[in-house]
């Protein structure tokens, strides 16, 4: 491995992670509160362990590999989440260590799953932190500093692809330094134009971008105790609208850039996509209608979680553990589920699962006619075999993944299956909340230290999409040649 | 397809049932019961009607394809599943034919999940019929007739392959009449063993039959509304053995037989069956020790109910449902994992997991070292690329198989999560009992006569392990060509 390529960009990272760290200090000061000192402390921390790191490790060679690739992103993403946390320790306002590493790992893993009982009583610098944690999460920590900072090495693409979600499949994936800058710019102006449109609300501008935030990088942070449910039913809509819109494969809104509409209409995963949110709000507006008072409030507070959750975002405006089982059953699916890749959204994504579905297909194609030869297709290009064969070889270890981190959590908490069943299901997944004992109106706070330590890397294992986080601990991957 | 062989086959199939059924017949008689009638009515009308299907289709070619293969198999399924309703039904036992038809498919499937409120009101014959039919489905109906009644076709490779459950890669496999003789062979001398040993204890003759088909088919049907639990030690242990015995392939009892011992014991999927069974009784005796009075009670209790449910039999000596959560997960577990392939238990079977992990840990060096090629192995011998790669496909659609039957369920039913999900699992995995609402101290009454027939759908589902039945209801299998 290059091990000194691989420290001197975590050590770049570093140094970046304290530029990142000015703007909730900013933030801090405009509201002279004390966690000022917090990220100034935290951010000459971070740029002062980046400058040792990146001095020692001067002398590299820029050729990288696969591996290299992954472990650059796994190391990253841990030293990310634990930069992260320091400002909620220092600044006294999250007291234990281990959940400002949980707050952290499930702000930048853009889970928005909380250990804190009241958020209510943060600083808006603290506030403004946790969700920007979302926003920068949501793209991707690599992906921000290719396209801005730094190009690292000649062959970045190796840490775009383990850092970018779902299965290679797409049109234009972000392989490229200019690709990527692209991409982040749609994000920018995405964000931009939600922030206008809810401060045009009845929530103040820093309201207004703190869920932006949220929003945009799929996380689910909010400054009250109740999420988005005190919120004006615009300002629920114009959320429930920029969730699904983020929700959307990225490179569709490129291809509107380049003018190729044709193109862009013709993704047959955002077709999916929107089909999956339809039926699920008509089919849940059904099931739940005689809970609301009228048809209007039915049909937004279904669609509002149905969006948050197939997002996984997170946000609620209603306690859907209380729902009907088929509702809720539906709602535990959507978690699985995910929405498109190449979105800023977790879970499996619907290209995945599309991909699963037509491989079963294949099979039984195989299984009628033995001695037949067929092919997969996807957007209308064939799959290569090396692709679709490892689809459901990825499924596989994602419910290995999930029931490891639930039969850990069943073994050290006293908690019901319901409850740590879905706490590993919403973690890994990136989504937030759960059922019971971890559903919308409870959080995480009742875990162990261990067990919040356990959820943290499920956020980060899901988050990449498990193979760079394993394959970066499995020792055989640090041995010299 | 051809389908004159299809229809005279399931003739022939109705012919041998209305043999088969004239052994609880004869017990009825033994105790001079009213159900005599039953099974005279019921086997003169399926010999009656197997002989007017046999001659309608006189004419037919000899070969088949590996379509006509799954389609004789589902329809023999459900051919049997229905003429075993039956008899339940006709004697006014079983008062809906619902739940005659829920209990036979539970039966042949080798469930054992009743729903009969009160089993020990049963007449002798019909506790016989219920437990015999565990017998003749755990090996399988149409193994059955082709070892010992006629040999169909010049193909029957296409059935035995289609109703043998695990994934092909074991040393032999049943391919031919002489082989599936000698396994009926193994199967009949360990009932008989077993029998001697269970009326050594304190069972009757009766009693020692009836538990040893539920054992042996890994069925779980039993005559007392409490399992095993008022039996003593002694029985308890042997039937924990004898379950173990039926979860191991069988392929290993034709190697001993062989006396090719060093073979038979160089098995990794009877060393890994082995290990799980032992640390799982190790890790849930520590749970519940508290539970119970000593540690050879706890040992005892932890043991049956391992064995009990990754054998997929299903009987009980406690309410597992009662354990604290990790031992519940445990369990859970266990149901999705069942036994060997090649032994008469249901769910994924152990050689089937240990090649998904061996396709994922291939998965891995691909990604570490994209250009090389590696192959995956079990029991010493290459595993072909298209084995290794169906058994993920198998997986991603056994795991859509158990989300929509659970989808299904939720949305007809009021229970909750928990009741729902491990009534979808233990039904389609072929164990019995689940938690909750469908736990070790409960049944499957409540559920509506729609639920019924899904759950009977799902339990045929899972024994003929998903593809030949849903092949067989695809409309294109039917057209012709």
């Amino acid at each position: 491995m290059n091990k000194n390529l691989v420290f001197n960009v975590t050590g770049r990272l570093m140094r970046v992670m304290a530029l990142i760290l000015l703007l909730p200090m900013l933030v801090s000061l405009i509201y002279r509160e004390k966690s000022f000192f917090a990220f100034l402390i935290v951010s000459i921390f971070s740029f002062g362990l980046g400058l040792i790191l990146t001095t020692v490790t001067k002398k590299f060679t820029k050729t990288i590999y696969a591996k290299d690739g992954f472990v650059i992103v796994s190391l990253a993403w841990v030293v990310v989440s634990i930069i992260g946390a320091l400002p909620f320790y220092v600044s006294g306002e999250v007291p234990s260590l281990i959940d400002a590493i949980f707050e952290s790992a499930s702000g930048f893993s853009t889970t928005g799953a909380s250990v804190i009982e009241d958020v209510e009583v943060l600083s808006h610098g603290i506030l403004f932190w946790r969700s920007f944690t979302h926003w920068i999460g949501g793209m991707g920590v690599l992906v921000f500093m290719i396209a801005f900072v730094s190009s690292i090495t000649d062959r970045s693409i190796h840490i775009l692809r383990a850092e970018m979600p779902g299965p290679i499949v797409g049109k234009i994936t972000p392989r490229s330094k200019d690709t990527s800058k692209v991409l982040y710019l749609i994000y920018i102006v995405l964000t931009f134009v939600q922030i206008v449109l809810l401060w045009c609300g009845d929530m103040n501008l820093f309201e207004s971008i703190v869920h932006t935030f949220g929003t945009a990088g799929t996380g689910g942070f909010g400054v009250k105790g109740d999420s988005i449910a005190s919120y004006s039913s615009y300002s629920q809509w114009v959320i429930t609208i920029f969730m699904f819109i983020f929700g959307i494969n990225f490179n569709i809104f490129y291809l509107w850039i380049l003018k190729r509409f044709k193109a862009a209409l013709s993704s047959s995963e955002f077709w999916c996509y929107f089909s999956i949110v339809a039926v699920s709000i008509v089919l849940i507006s059904f099931n739940i209608s005689g809970l609301y008072p009228n048809i209007s409030e039915t049909v937004r507070t279904a669609s509002f979680q149905v969006v948050s959750i197939i997002s996984t975002t997170g946000y609620t405006t209603a306690n859907f553990d209380l729902w009907p089982t088929f509702s809720k059953s539906l709602i535990l699916l959507l978690m699985f589920l995910g929405a498109c890749a190449g979105a800023t959204a977790g879970g499996l994504k619907i290209s995945r699962v599309m991909l699963i579905f037509k491989v079963i297909s294949k099979e039984f194609r195989r299984l009628i006619h033995p001695r037949s030869v067929s092919s997969v297709k996807l957007e209308g290009k064939e799959v290569d075999e090396t692709t679709s064969r490892s689809v459901t070889t990825y499924l596989s270890l994602y419910i290995i993944c999930i029931l490891v981190i639930f039969l850990i959590l069943s073994f050290v908490e006293p908690f019901d299956f319901e409850t740590n069943f879905t706490a590993a299901v919403t973690c890994f997944n990136n989504v937030g909340p759960g059922f019971a004992g971890v559903g919308p109106a409870s959080n995480f706070a009742m875990y162990s230290g261990f067990s919040k330590l356990v959820l943290s890397f499920a956020m980060l294992l899901g988050r990449l999409e498990i193979f760079p986080l394993l394959i970066a601990v499995i020792p055989s991957t640090w041995k010299k040649k």
